[in-house]
């Protein structure tokens, strides 16, 4: 099956649909997380941990705002983290207090500035997965709202966010990344902008990027909050069968296919 | 410039060396950072934080069982993670105690299933950066010990360790993946291996990755606790002017060139 005969949103979204509601979250779980299954749960965690953690609704443009700026202290992973759990360290405390946010600096530039996940992805990531808790503490949802966040990234025409008082005043050209990988994100808007990775525009398209995701992310914690998010996440993993995105044809000429394995039979009674 | 011209290692190395010792480092820091340096420092941490957090010398092979064992709870970012935080919270306690180490079950399968960075690898940059500290918390030396794991793991050929009890108990193939992606260390496994993705031999080889990776981050944070550490991590973006990898050929035809931000000349007195 080539990649060029799927819509990819049909496919990751339609995929997405399939596990709308608690059966369907169920049933991807037990069914499709071959690979993701725990084989070991008797082991003791390491941190414990209660989730999920106390979350107030935010106000995404005020988050957004606070991203943004934030941005130019802590870069993309860090703000997304900075930008929710500042506000919650003032509303709830709790365990928002002992988070070591500034350490996540170092997602910047695509982890360390190796060009790998978007940092405000990684960011975003880590808010829904601390506050709506591992699926090890009972709910998918965490990872699925991080996933449909990475899709949505992906899909997005960036920078959507345009803060009240930019650095660079003008609009700045907007590019859809069809990835979650910074290297592909910054370099197709570096392409179509021209603007080299130093310039303030850059700097800035980063910035607004970073308070989109921020925007975006708290939309959907809302929901969650009202009882109302149904997931639009999937781990592509279980579908393709192996980890990746769902654009193939991006990177290779063709999709190769993987090796399938298949169980032994059941031994007999 | 074609990469093809150049010895990877000797690049990324080449460069790393010109950035070693502390004069080296802050020229690295306050030149080639243009991208990275922090251009609001005025803005209060969201969490403040003290680093470097206490550290107390741990045995590689035993922290690398402790990470085989922990893949098959928490997988390969988590398991890193835990492999060196669940010692430190009874050798040292202080803020290993709190930090909740399972939400990091996320990282599997690079970044919720999407192939992005190898969750090992995200772990590990997770714990230099917690332990060392960022670099607006007074060294840079988490980060490129970090961006260091990345580089090491990219030119390893995976899997070194083996434990003592593994799960699967044969050898498994080696492969090099010349990339710290999920996507690209997984795939070029299970095209050497012929194994699928839901195999044994497969979680096998991701769990003794992530030994692996666990053993080499405790051998340098012990070189650094004992003051000898000599970082051999540079942050690639500020070589290559975009957020990359140094092997550009691998998914590249040819070296696109990104473009250049050339400052406005400083404004006469």
């Amino acid at each position: 099956m080539s990649e060029k005969d799927l819509s990819r949103r049909g496919l990751i979204f339609g995929a997405g649909k399939l596990a709308v509601g608690a059966a369907g979250i169920a049933a991807l779980s037990s069914g499709g997380f071959g690979l993701l299954s725990n084989a070991n749960a008797g082991v003791t965690p390491a941190a414990a941990g209660t989730w999920p953690w106390p979350y107030e609704k935010l106000d995404p443009a005020e988050t957004a705002e606070i991203a943004y700026n934030e941005w130019y202290r802590l870069f993309c992973g860090g703000a997304v983290i900075s930008s929710v759990f500042s506000q919650l360290k003032e509303k709830v405390g709790g365990p928002y207090k002992d988070f070591p946010t500034d350490a996540f600096i170092f997602l910047e530039g695509g982890v360390s500035g190796w060009g790998t996940v978007c940092g405000s992805n990684a960011g975003a990531n880590i808010v829904t997965n601390l506050i709506i808790g591992p699926r090890i503490g009972g709910s998918e949802t965490g990872m699925l709202m991080g996933s449909e966040m990475l899709q949505w990234y992906s899909e997005a025409n960036m920078p959507i966010y345009m803060p009240k008082e930019p650095k660079v005043k003008e609009e700045l050209p907007k590019t859809t990344s069809g990835s979650p990988l910074c290297h592909v994100s910054v370099g197709t808007w570096m392409k179509a902008s021209g603007k080299g990775l130093k310039s303030p525009e850059r700097k800035d398209r980063c910035a607004r990027v970073t308070a989109s995701v921020a925007y975006h992310l708290v939309e959907l914690l809302n929901q969650w909050k009202d009882g109302k998010y149904v997931t639009e996440g999937v781990v592509p993993a279980t579908i393709h069968g192996i980890p990746a995105q769902d654009n193939c044809m991006s990177c290779h000429d063709e999709v190769p296919s993987p090796p399938v394995y298949t169980p032994p039979p059941a031994p007999k009674a």
